[in-house]
Protein backbone atom coordinates (compact mmCIF):
# COMPACT_ATOMS: atom_id res chain seq x y z
CA UNK A 1 0.00 0.00 0.00
CA UNK A 2 1.43 3.33 -0.91
CA UNK A 3 1.02 5.73 2.19
CA UNK A 4 0.94 8.94 0.82
CA UNK A 5 -1.31 12.00 1.71
CA UNK A 6 -1.43 15.55 -0.31
CA UNK A 7 -2.52 17.32 2.41
CA UNK A 8 -2.61 16.65 6.07
CA UNK A 9 -4.16 19.04 8.36
CA UNK A 10 -3.36 18.66 11.99
CA UNK A 11 -5.83 20.74 13.94
CA UNK A 12 -4.22 21.42 17.72
CA UNK A 13 -0.12 21.59 17.19
CA UNK A 14 0.80 20.59 20.47
CA UNK A 15 2.82 17.66 21.92
CA UNK A 16 0.92 15.39 20.08
CA UNK A 17 0.25 16.63 16.66
CA UNK A 18 3.50 18.03 16.13
CA UNK A 19 5.54 15.17 16.70
CA UNK A 20 2.59 13.35 14.35
CA UNK A 21 3.84 16.40 12.09
CA UNK A 22 7.08 16.05 12.25
CA UNK A 23 7.40 12.14 11.23
CA UNK A 24 5.15 13.25 8.05
CA UNK A 25 7.56 15.79 7.14
CA UNK A 26 10.78 13.65 7.88
CA UNK A 27 9.17 10.55 6.23
CA UNK A 28 7.84 12.60 2.85
CA UNK A 29 4.50 11.15 4.03
CA UNK A 30 2.84 14.28 2.81
CA UNK A 31 3.10 16.79 0.02
CA UNK A 32 2.05 19.19 2.51
CA UNK A 33 1.58 19.54 6.75
CA UNK A 34 -0.87 22.72 7.73
CA UNK A 35 -1.28 23.30 11.30
CA UNK A 36 -4.29 24.76 12.58
CA UNK A 37 -4.29 26.26 16.18
CA UNK A 38 -5.30 29.55 18.00
CA UNK A 39 -1.97 30.70 19.23
CA UNK A 40 0.32 32.62 16.80
CA UNK A 41 3.44 31.75 18.63
CA UNK A 42 3.16 28.44 18.91
CA UNK A 43 2.35 28.09 15.09
CA UNK A 44 5.08 29.74 14.17
CA UNK A 45 7.34 27.76 16.43
CA UNK A 46 5.40 24.42 14.93
CA UNK A 47 7.07 25.88 11.49
CA UNK A 48 10.61 26.67 13.32
CA UNK A 49 10.68 23.25 14.11
CA UNK A 50 9.45 21.43 11.03
CA UNK A 51 6.31 20.24 12.47
CA UNK A 52 4.28 21.69 9.87
CA UNK A 53 4.93 23.66 6.56
CA UNK A 54 1.90 26.25 6.84
CA UNK A 55 -0.55 27.42 9.11
CA UNK A 56 -4.14 28.92 9.40
CA UNK A 57 -5.99 30.16 12.82
CA UNK A 58 -9.28 29.80 10.68
CA UNK A 59 -9.58 25.69 10.70
CA UNK A 60 -11.85 26.39 7.53
CA UNK A 61 -8.93 27.66 5.20
CA UNK A 62 -7.20 24.82 6.23
CA UNK A 63 -9.38 22.11 5.18
CA UNK A 64 -10.18 22.65 1.04
CA UNK A 65 -7.45 20.33 0.25
CA UNK A 66 -6.98 17.82 2.82
CA UNK A 67 -7.28 14.00 2.01
CA UNK A 68 -6.18 13.70 5.71
CA UNK A 69 -7.55 15.54 9.15
CA UNK A 70 -5.86 15.04 12.31
CA UNK A 71 -7.87 15.78 15.10
CA UNK A 72 -5.06 16.62 18.23
CA UNK A 73 -7.26 19.54 20.01
CA UNK A 74 -8.75 18.44 23.65
CA UNK A 75 -11.66 16.10 22.80
CA UNK A 76 -14.55 18.80 24.07
CA UNK A 77 -13.74 20.56 21.19
CA UNK A 78 -13.85 17.92 18.78
CA UNK A 79 -18.07 18.59 18.13
CA UNK A 80 -17.87 22.38 17.78
CA UNK A 81 -14.65 21.52 15.19
CA UNK A 82 -16.87 19.98 13.18
CA UNK A 83 -19.96 21.26 13.32
CA UNK A 84 -17.75 24.61 11.85
CA UNK A 85 -15.96 22.91 9.24
CA UNK A 86 -16.69 19.18 8.60
CA UNK A 87 -19.33 19.69 5.65
CA UNK A 88 -16.44 21.61 3.71
CA UNK A 89 -14.71 18.22 3.48
CA UNK A 90 -14.60 16.64 -0.21
CA UNK A 91 -15.79 13.01 0.18
CA UNK A 92 -13.78 10.24 0.95
CA UNK A 93 -11.27 12.42 3.58
CA UNK A 94 -10.20 10.33 6.03
CA UNK A 95 -10.65 11.95 9.53
CA UNK A 96 -8.77 10.88 12.42
CA UNK A 97 -7.91 11.63 16.18
CA UNK A 98 -5.50 11.16 18.94
CA UNK A 99 -7.79 11.15 21.76
CA UNK A 100 -7.43 9.34 25.07
CA UNK A 101 -11.42 8.71 25.27
CA UNK A 102 -13.31 6.52 22.54
CA UNK A 103 -16.86 5.16 23.00
CA UNK A 104 -19.23 7.92 23.06
CA UNK A 105 -17.28 10.26 21.48
CA UNK A 106 -16.38 8.52 18.26
CA UNK A 107 -20.24 7.53 18.16
CA UNK A 108 -20.71 11.56 18.31
CA UNK A 109 -18.04 12.13 15.65
CA UNK A 110 -19.79 9.54 13.48
CA UNK A 111 -22.96 11.36 13.56
CA UNK A 112 -21.51 14.83 12.78
CA UNK A 113 -19.37 14.23 10.04
CA UNK A 114 -21.12 14.30 6.50
CA UNK A 115 -21.47 10.34 5.17
CA UNK A 116 -18.58 10.63 2.29
CA UNK A 117 -16.02 11.80 5.20
CA UNK A 118 -14.42 8.36 7.02
CA UNK A 119 -13.84 8.09 10.74
CA UNK A 120 -10.97 6.21 12.35
CA UNK A 121 -10.61 6.53 16.00
CA UNK A 122 -7.45 6.12 16.92
CA UNK A 123 -5.55 6.69 20.16
CA UNK A 124 -1.35 6.40 20.21
CA UNK A 125 -0.96 5.79 23.72
CA UNK A 126 2.28 8.34 24.33
CA UNK A 127 3.30 11.46 26.10
CA UNK A 128 5.50 13.28 28.40
CA UNK A 129 4.04 15.42 31.42
CA UNK A 130 5.35 18.63 28.95
CA UNK A 131 2.88 19.68 26.29
CA UNK A 132 3.13 22.05 23.30
CA UNK A 133 4.70 21.50 20.08
CA UNK A 134 8.46 22.63 21.76
CA UNK A 135 8.20 19.01 23.70
CA UNK A 136 7.42 17.46 20.32
CA UNK A 137 9.72 14.72 18.84
CA UNK A 138 9.53 12.02 15.90
CA UNK A 139 10.40 9.47 18.36
CA UNK A 140 7.54 10.14 20.39
CA UNK A 141 5.62 6.79 19.28
CA UNK A 142 8.42 4.49 19.05
CA UNK A 143 7.58 0.76 20.31
CA UNK A 144 4.28 2.53 21.68
CA UNK A 145 1.31 1.61 21.32
CA UNK A 146 -1.49 2.99 19.47
CA UNK A 147 -5.16 1.46 19.43
CA UNK A 148 -7.20 2.02 16.90
CA UNK A 149 -11.22 1.69 17.72
CA UNK A 150 -13.01 1.14 14.43
CA UNK A 151 -17.21 0.58 14.52
CA UNK A 152 -19.30 -1.12 11.73
CA UNK A 153 -19.59 2.39 10.26
CA UNK A 154 -15.40 2.01 9.43
CA UNK A 155 -14.03 2.12 5.99
CA UNK A 156 -11.31 -0.13 5.57
CA UNK A 157 -9.51 1.60 3.41
CA UNK A 158 -9.27 4.23 5.78
CA UNK A 159 -8.88 2.50 8.66
CA UNK A 160 -5.49 0.81 6.74
CA UNK A 161 -4.18 4.17 6.23
CA UNK A 162 -4.47 5.41 9.33
CA UNK A 163 -2.58 1.90 10.68
CA UNK A 164 -0.43 2.59 8.42
CA UNK A 165 0.61 5.96 9.08
CA UNK A 166 1.25 4.99 13.13
CA UNK A 167 3.05 1.97 11.95
CA UNK A 168 5.40 4.67 10.15
CA UNK A 169 5.98 6.18 13.35
CA UNK A 170 7.35 3.35 15.14
CA UNK A 171 3.87 2.52 16.52
CA UNK A 172 2.31 -1.43 17.76
CA UNK A 173 -0.79 -1.35 16.61
CA UNK A 174 -3.56 -2.65 18.39
CA UNK A 175 -7.13 -2.86 17.95
CA UNK A 176 -10.36 -2.39 20.17
CA UNK A 177 -14.10 -1.54 20.55
CA UNK A 178 -14.39 2.05 21.10
CA UNK A 179 -16.15 1.41 24.14
CA UNK A 180 -13.87 -1.51 25.42
CA UNK A 181 -11.08 0.61 25.01
CA UNK A 182 -12.47 3.31 27.37
CA UNK A 183 -13.03 0.66 29.82
CA UNK A 184 -9.73 -0.33 29.73
CA UNK A 185 -7.81 3.37 29.38
CA UNK A 186 -10.13 3.67 32.40
CA UNK A 187 -8.38 1.07 34.62
CA UNK A 188 -4.86 1.48 33.57
CA UNK A 189 -4.71 5.35 32.39
CA UNK A 190 -7.20 7.33 33.61
CA UNK A 191 -7.59 5.90 37.16
CA UNK A 192 -3.79 6.46 37.85
CA UNK A 193 -4.15 10.12 36.68
CA UNK A 194 -6.85 10.01 39.15
CA UNK A 195 -4.75 8.81 42.04
CA UNK A 196 -1.79 10.86 41.26
CA UNK A 197 -4.39 14.56 41.42
CA UNK A 198 -5.74 12.97 44.74
CA UNK A 199 -2.38 11.95 46.53
CA UNK A 200 -0.85 15.25 45.54
CA UNK A 201 -3.86 16.99 46.59
CA UNK A 202 -4.14 14.73 49.87
CA UNK A 203 -0.66 15.99 51.01
CA UNK A 204 -1.46 19.81 50.16
CA UNK A 205 -3.95 18.99 52.95
CA UNK A 206 -2.34 17.07 55.76
CA UNK A 207 0.71 19.95 55.02
CA UNK A 208 -1.94 22.33 55.67
CA UNK A 209 -3.25 20.78 58.53
CA UNK A 210 -0.13 20.37 60.35
CA UNK A 211 0.26 24.42 60.37
CA UNK A 212 1.79 24.47 56.98
CA UNK A 213 5.01 25.71 58.09
CA UNK A 214 7.37 22.78 57.19
CA UNK A 215 8.02 22.09 53.79
CA UNK A 216 7.17 18.49 54.05
CA UNK A 217 8.15 17.85 50.46
CA UNK A 218 11.83 18.29 51.22
CA UNK A 219 11.81 15.19 52.59
CA UNK A 220 10.56 13.33 49.47
CA UNK A 221 12.56 10.94 47.40
CA UNK A 222 12.43 9.51 44.11
CA UNK A 223 9.24 7.49 44.95
CA UNK A 224 6.73 10.64 45.49
CA UNK A 225 8.22 11.83 42.52
CA UNK A 226 7.61 8.60 40.43
CA UNK A 227 4.07 8.23 41.59
CA UNK A 228 2.56 11.84 40.97
CA UNK A 229 4.82 12.26 37.55
CA UNK A 230 1.38 11.84 36.01
CA UNK A 231 -0.04 14.93 38.09
CA UNK A 232 2.11 17.14 36.76
CA UNK A 233 -0.61 16.66 33.50
CA UNK A 234 -2.71 19.37 31.34
CA UNK A 235 -5.73 20.10 33.77
CA UNK A 236 -7.77 20.72 30.67
CA UNK A 237 -7.23 17.93 29.03
CA UNK A 238 -8.01 16.01 31.73
CA UNK A 239 -11.19 17.35 32.76
CA UNK A 240 -12.17 16.47 29.31
CA UNK A 241 -11.05 13.07 29.83
CA UNK A 242 -12.39 12.46 33.38
CA UNK A 243 -16.28 14.10 31.75
CA UNK A 244 -16.41 11.72 28.74
CA UNK A 245 -15.36 8.18 30.60
CA UNK A 246 -17.03 9.43 34.06
CA UNK A 247 -19.51 6.26 34.06
CA UNK A 248 -16.29 4.35 34.27
CA UNK A 249 -14.22 6.12 36.12
CA UNK A 250 -16.81 6.21 38.80
CA UNK A 251 -16.73 2.48 39.25
CA UNK A 252 -12.97 2.12 38.99
CA UNK A 253 -12.78 5.19 41.98
CA UNK A 254 -15.32 2.98 43.96
CA UNK A 255 -13.12 -0.48 43.41
CA UNK A 256 -10.09 1.53 44.40
CA UNK A 257 -11.75 2.65 47.47
CA UNK A 258 -12.49 -0.46 48.56
CA UNK A 259 -8.78 -1.49 48.15
CA UNK A 260 -8.21 1.68 50.25
CA UNK A 261 -10.26 0.46 52.77
CA UNK A 262 -8.97 -2.74 52.61
CA UNK A 263 -5.54 -1.87 53.83
CA UNK A 264 -7.21 0.56 56.85
CA UNK A 265 -8.86 -3.09 57.94
CA UNK A 266 -5.66 -4.61 57.85
CA UNK A 267 -4.02 -1.64 59.75
CA UNK A 268 -6.42 -1.66 61.71
CA UNK A 269 -6.51 -5.19 62.89
CA UNK A 270 -2.69 -4.90 62.70
CA UNK A 271 -2.77 -7.91 60.00
CA UNK A 272 0.65 -8.41 59.35
CA UNK A 273 0.33 -11.65 57.25
CA UNK A 274 -2.86 -9.76 55.96
CA UNK A 275 -0.68 -6.44 55.08
CA UNK A 276 1.74 -8.89 53.75
CA UNK A 277 -0.30 -11.02 51.48
CA UNK A 278 -2.11 -7.31 49.90
CA UNK A 279 1.72 -5.92 49.36
CA UNK A 280 2.92 -9.02 47.34
CA UNK A 281 0.00 -9.64 45.33
CA UNK A 282 0.33 -5.74 44.31
CA UNK A 283 3.90 -6.53 43.97
CA UNK A 284 3.09 -9.42 41.64
CA UNK A 285 0.43 -7.56 39.00
CA UNK A 286 3.07 -4.74 39.42
CA UNK A 287 6.15 -7.17 37.60
CA UNK A 288 3.51 -8.34 34.91
CA UNK A 289 3.42 -4.66 33.30
CA UNK A 290 5.55 -4.43 30.05
CA UNK B 1 36.89 15.83 63.41
CA UNK B 2 38.15 12.78 62.54
CA UNK B 3 35.41 10.16 60.80
CA UNK B 4 36.88 6.45 61.75
CA UNK B 5 36.12 3.05 63.02
CA UNK B 6 37.80 0.62 64.14
CA UNK B 7 35.37 -2.22 62.67
CA UNK B 8 31.84 -1.31 61.69
CA UNK B 9 29.15 -4.17 62.00
CA UNK B 10 26.49 -3.66 59.67
CA UNK B 11 23.63 -6.18 60.77
CA UNK B 12 21.44 -7.24 57.37
CA UNK B 13 23.97 -6.66 54.28
CA UNK B 14 20.86 -5.56 51.68
CA UNK B 15 20.49 -2.80 49.03
CA UNK B 16 21.46 0.05 52.04
CA UNK B 17 23.46 -1.93 54.31
CA UNK B 18 25.79 -3.19 51.43
CA UNK B 19 25.92 0.17 50.35
CA UNK B 20 26.85 1.69 52.91
CA UNK B 21 29.33 -0.67 53.48
CA UNK B 22 30.83 0.10 50.00
CA UNK B 23 31.15 3.53 50.73
CA UNK B 24 32.78 3.07 54.65
CA UNK B 25 35.59 0.81 52.55
CA UNK B 26 36.20 2.49 49.63
CA UNK B 27 36.65 6.08 52.09
CA UNK B 28 38.50 3.76 54.46
CA UNK B 29 36.22 5.04 56.73
CA UNK B 30 36.82 1.29 59.18
CA UNK B 31 39.63 -0.66 59.70
CA UNK B 32 36.89 -3.59 59.36
CA UNK B 33 33.36 -3.67 57.80
CA UNK B 34 31.68 -6.80 59.57
CA UNK B 35 28.53 -8.23 58.25
CA UNK B 36 25.66 -10.17 59.64
CA UNK B 37 22.95 -11.79 58.26
CA UNK B 38 20.84 -15.18 57.62
CA UNK B 39 21.58 -16.22 53.84
CA UNK B 40 25.26 -17.63 53.50
CA UNK B 41 25.36 -16.62 49.67
CA UNK B 42 24.11 -13.37 50.42
CA UNK B 43 27.19 -12.41 52.63
CA UNK B 44 29.77 -14.53 50.23
CA UNK B 45 28.27 -11.85 47.59
CA UNK B 46 28.66 -9.05 49.75
CA UNK B 47 32.31 -10.02 50.50
CA UNK B 48 32.98 -10.51 46.57
CA UNK B 49 31.45 -6.82 45.78
CA UNK B 50 32.88 -5.30 48.61
CA UNK B 51 30.48 -3.99 50.79
CA UNK B 52 32.42 -6.15 53.65
CA UNK B 53 35.56 -7.30 54.88
CA UNK B 54 34.06 -10.55 56.87
CA UNK B 55 30.90 -11.83 57.76
CA UNK B 56 29.09 -13.96 60.33
CA UNK B 57 26.23 -15.65 60.66
CA UNK B 58 25.60 -15.46 64.07
CA UNK B 59 25.29 -11.65 64.95
CA UNK B 60 27.03 -12.01 68.89
CA UNK B 61 30.63 -12.81 67.18
CA UNK B 62 30.23 -9.66 65.56
CA UNK B 63 29.69 -7.24 68.48
CA UNK B 64 32.82 -7.63 70.38
CA UNK B 65 35.11 -5.43 68.68
CA UNK B 66 31.91 -3.13 66.96
CA UNK B 67 32.42 0.73 67.63
CA UNK B 68 29.67 1.81 65.17
CA UNK B 69 26.92 -1.20 64.31
CA UNK B 70 24.38 -0.23 62.47
CA UNK B 71 20.99 -2.04 61.74
CA UNK B 72 20.04 -2.58 58.59
CA UNK B 73 17.26 -5.03 58.72
CA UNK B 74 13.60 -4.86 58.61
CA UNK B 75 12.41 -2.82 61.57
CA UNK B 76 10.10 -5.35 63.04
CA UNK B 77 13.08 -7.18 63.43
CA UNK B 78 15.17 -4.28 66.11
CA UNK B 79 13.83 -5.39 69.28
CA UNK B 80 14.75 -9.21 68.90
CA UNK B 81 18.46 -8.04 67.68
CA UNK B 82 18.88 -5.75 70.62
CA UNK B 83 17.72 -7.87 73.23
CA UNK B 84 20.04 -10.71 71.53
CA UNK B 85 23.54 -8.78 71.46
CA UNK B 86 23.19 -5.41 73.06
CA UNK B 87 23.98 -6.67 76.33
CA UNK B 88 27.43 -8.01 74.61
CA UNK B 89 28.14 -4.25 72.90
CA UNK B 90 31.00 -2.42 74.51
CA UNK B 91 30.19 0.85 76.59
CA UNK B 92 30.36 4.15 74.56
CA UNK B 93 29.57 1.62 71.07
CA UNK B 94 27.12 3.50 68.76
CA UNK B 95 24.09 1.96 67.38
CA UNK B 96 22.46 3.42 64.59
CA UNK B 97 19.81 2.39 62.21
CA UNK B 98 18.51 3.12 58.32
CA UNK B 99 15.38 2.18 59.12
CA UNK B 100 11.75 4.13 57.59
CA UNK B 101 10.00 4.37 60.90
CA UNK B 102 11.47 6.06 63.70
CA UNK B 103 8.68 7.40 66.55
CA UNK B 104 8.03 4.82 69.21
CA UNK B 105 10.70 2.52 67.40
CA UNK B 106 13.19 4.71 68.42
CA UNK B 107 11.53 4.93 72.31
CA UNK B 108 11.57 1.08 71.99
CA UNK B 109 15.36 0.61 70.87
CA UNK B 110 16.51 3.29 73.69
CA UNK B 111 14.68 1.48 76.05
CA UNK B 112 16.29 -2.06 75.36
CA UNK B 113 20.02 -1.06 74.71
CA UNK B 114 22.20 -0.38 77.66
CA UNK B 115 22.72 2.99 79.07
CA UNK B 116 26.32 3.35 77.95
CA UNK B 117 25.81 2.49 74.02
CA UNK B 118 24.83 5.52 72.19
CA UNK B 119 21.78 5.00 70.25
CA UNK B 120 21.70 7.64 66.77
CA UNK B 121 18.05 6.71 64.73
CA UNK B 122 19.00 7.73 61.45
CA UNK B 123 17.09 7.44 57.89
CA UNK B 124 18.93 7.53 54.42
CA UNK B 125 16.12 8.23 52.04
CA UNK B 126 17.39 6.36 49.20
CA UNK B 127 16.57 3.17 47.60
CA UNK B 128 15.34 1.73 44.36
CA UNK B 129 12.57 -1.51 43.73
CA UNK B 130 15.34 -3.67 43.52
CA UNK B 131 17.04 -5.74 46.83
CA UNK B 132 19.40 -7.31 47.88
CA UNK B 133 23.10 -6.23 47.78
CA UNK B 134 23.58 -7.13 44.54
CA UNK B 135 21.59 -3.99 43.96
CA UNK B 136 24.48 -1.68 46.17
CA UNK B 137 26.56 1.11 44.84
CA UNK B 138 28.40 3.61 46.91
CA UNK B 139 26.70 6.60 45.02
CA UNK B 140 23.03 5.72 46.19
CA UNK B 141 23.23 8.43 49.04
CA UNK B 142 24.86 10.83 47.13
CA UNK B 143 22.29 14.14 47.04
CA UNK B 144 19.93 12.16 48.33
CA UNK B 145 18.50 13.63 52.16
CA UNK B 146 19.28 11.63 55.26
CA UNK B 147 17.16 12.56 58.31
CA UNK B 148 18.60 12.10 61.99
CA UNK B 149 16.07 11.75 64.60
CA UNK B 150 17.90 12.63 68.04
CA UNK B 151 15.57 12.55 71.42
CA UNK B 152 16.98 13.81 74.70
CA UNK B 153 18.82 11.22 75.69
CA UNK B 154 21.38 11.24 72.29
CA UNK B 155 24.56 11.79 73.29
CA UNK B 156 25.87 14.71 70.65
CA UNK B 157 29.61 13.20 69.88
CA UNK B 158 27.56 10.16 68.66
CA UNK B 159 25.21 12.14 66.46
CA UNK B 160 28.15 14.22 65.05
CA UNK B 161 29.89 10.83 63.89
CA UNK B 162 26.59 9.87 62.10
CA UNK B 163 26.12 12.44 60.90
CA UNK B 164 29.67 12.45 59.76
CA UNK B 165 29.06 9.42 57.96
CA UNK B 166 26.46 10.03 56.25
CA UNK B 167 27.63 12.89 54.96
CA UNK B 168 30.66 11.09 53.64
CA UNK B 169 28.05 9.16 51.68
CA UNK B 170 26.57 12.60 49.97
CA UNK B 171 23.26 12.76 51.95
CA UNK B 172 22.04 15.63 52.89
CA UNK B 173 21.37 16.03 56.57
CA UNK B 174 18.07 17.14 58.24
CA UNK B 175 17.40 16.59 61.88
CA UNK B 176 13.71 15.70 63.01
CA UNK B 177 11.87 14.76 66.29
CA UNK B 178 11.33 11.03 65.50
CA UNK B 179 7.44 11.49 65.75
CA UNK B 180 7.56 14.14 63.36
CA UNK B 181 9.72 12.42 61.24
CA UNK B 182 6.70 9.51 61.20
CA UNK B 183 4.09 12.08 60.14
CA UNK B 184 5.80 13.88 57.56
CA UNK B 185 7.41 10.62 56.01
CA UNK B 186 3.90 9.15 56.41
CA UNK B 187 2.18 11.14 54.28
CA UNK B 188 5.48 11.68 51.71
CA UNK B 189 6.34 8.09 51.31
CA UNK B 190 3.97 5.24 53.31
CA UNK B 191 1.00 6.61 51.99
CA UNK B 192 2.16 7.21 48.22
CA UNK B 193 3.16 3.46 48.97
CA UNK B 194 -0.03 1.97 50.06
CA UNK B 195 -1.61 3.98 47.07
CA UNK B 196 0.52 2.42 44.50
CA UNK B 197 -0.24 -1.03 46.30
CA UNK B 198 -4.05 -0.39 46.08
CA UNK B 199 -3.63 1.31 42.71
CA UNK B 200 -2.17 -2.54 41.19
CA UNK B 201 -4.79 -4.29 43.45
CA UNK B 202 -7.45 -2.24 42.18
CA UNK B 203 -6.49 -3.19 38.44
CA UNK B 204 -6.43 -6.47 39.06
CA UNK B 205 -9.52 -6.63 40.44
CA UNK B 206 -11.18 -4.47 37.67
CA UNK B 207 -9.43 -7.36 34.99
CA UNK B 208 -10.89 -10.06 36.87
CA UNK B 209 -14.37 -8.37 36.91
CA UNK B 210 -14.33 -8.12 33.01
CA UNK B 211 -13.92 -12.23 32.79
CA UNK B 212 -10.14 -11.58 32.91
CA UNK B 213 -9.30 -12.66 29.66
CA UNK B 214 -7.89 -10.12 28.12
CA UNK B 215 -4.41 -8.40 29.54
CA UNK B 216 -5.04 -5.09 30.05
CA UNK B 217 -1.73 -4.14 31.32
CA UNK B 218 -0.95 -4.65 27.67
CA UNK B 219 -2.57 -1.49 26.92
CA UNK B 220 -0.71 0.81 29.56
CA UNK B 221 1.99 3.40 29.19
CA UNK B 222 4.60 5.19 31.13
CA UNK B 223 2.11 6.60 33.50
CA UNK B 224 0.96 3.37 34.98
CA UNK B 225 4.50 2.17 35.22
CA UNK B 226 5.97 5.17 37.26
CA UNK B 227 2.77 5.51 39.07
CA UNK B 228 3.30 2.39 40.37
CA UNK B 229 7.00 1.82 40.85
CA UNK B 230 7.08 1.46 44.25
CA UNK B 231 4.54 -1.40 44.02
CA UNK B 232 7.39 -3.32 43.43
CA UNK B 233 9.22 -3.16 46.75
CA UNK B 234 9.60 -5.39 49.70
CA UNK B 235 6.74 -6.76 51.12
CA UNK B 236 8.07 -7.88 54.54
CA UNK B 237 9.64 -4.28 54.58
CA UNK B 238 6.33 -2.19 54.31
CA UNK B 239 4.03 -4.33 55.84
CA UNK B 240 6.52 -3.24 59.01
CA UNK B 241 6.61 0.29 58.05
CA UNK B 242 2.75 0.39 58.14
CA UNK B 243 2.32 -1.40 60.84
CA UNK B 244 4.71 1.24 62.95
CA UNK B 245 3.32 4.06 61.72
CA UNK B 246 -0.57 2.71 61.37
CA UNK B 247 -1.76 5.69 63.72
CA UNK B 248 -0.50 8.25 61.09
CA UNK B 249 -1.74 6.64 58.34
CA UNK B 250 -4.77 5.10 59.24
CA UNK B 251 -5.55 9.09 59.03
CA UNK B 252 -3.80 9.63 55.90
CA UNK B 253 -5.74 7.02 53.80
CA UNK B 254 -8.63 8.41 55.12
CA UNK B 255 -7.80 11.94 54.14
CA UNK B 256 -7.03 10.41 50.74
CA UNK B 257 -10.39 8.76 50.72
CA UNK B 258 -11.65 12.50 51.57
CA UNK B 259 -9.81 13.81 48.04
CA UNK B 260 -11.20 10.45 45.78
CA UNK B 261 -14.67 11.34 47.02
CA UNK B 262 -14.41 14.61 46.28
CA UNK B 263 -13.65 13.48 42.52
CA UNK B 264 -16.32 11.02 42.67
CA UNK B 265 -18.86 14.25 43.72
CA UNK B 266 -17.05 16.20 40.62
CA UNK B 267 -17.65 13.59 38.23
CA UNK B 268 -21.40 13.03 39.27
CA UNK B 269 -21.95 16.56 38.88
CA UNK B 270 -20.02 17.04 35.70
CA UNK B 271 -18.94 19.92 37.84
CA UNK B 272 -16.00 20.61 34.72
CA UNK B 273 -14.66 23.99 36.06
CA UNK B 274 -14.03 22.22 39.15
CA UNK B 275 -12.54 18.96 37.88
CA UNK B 276 -10.12 21.80 36.31
CA UNK B 277 -9.71 23.40 40.18
CA UNK B 278 -8.83 20.45 42.11
CA UNK B 279 -6.26 18.78 38.92
CA UNK B 280 -4.77 22.73 38.31
CA UNK B 281 -4.08 22.37 42.50
CA UNK B 282 -2.83 18.86 42.46
CA UNK B 283 -0.46 19.89 39.09
CA UNK B 284 0.43 23.03 40.93
CA UNK B 285 1.81 21.23 44.47
CA UNK B 286 3.90 18.47 41.96
CA UNK B 287 5.73 21.71 40.64
CA UNK B 288 6.91 22.18 44.35
CA UNK B 289 8.33 18.86 44.55
CA UNK B 290 12.58 18.90 44.53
Amino acid sequence: MDLHFKQVTIVGVGLIGGSLGMILKQQELADRVVGVGRSLENLELAVKLEAIDEFYQDPKSAMKDADLVILATPVESYALHLQEWGHLLEPGTIVSDVGSVKGKLVAEVEGILPEQVRFVGAHPIAGKEQSGVGASCPDLFKGAVCIVTPTSQTDEDALSSIEGLWKAAGSVMVSLDPFLHDRILGAVSHLPHVVAFALMNTLLELQEDAGGSQNWFAYSGGGLRDTTRIAASSPEMWRDIFLWNRENLLRMIEALGGQLNRFQKLLEDQDGPGLEHAIAQARDARRQLP
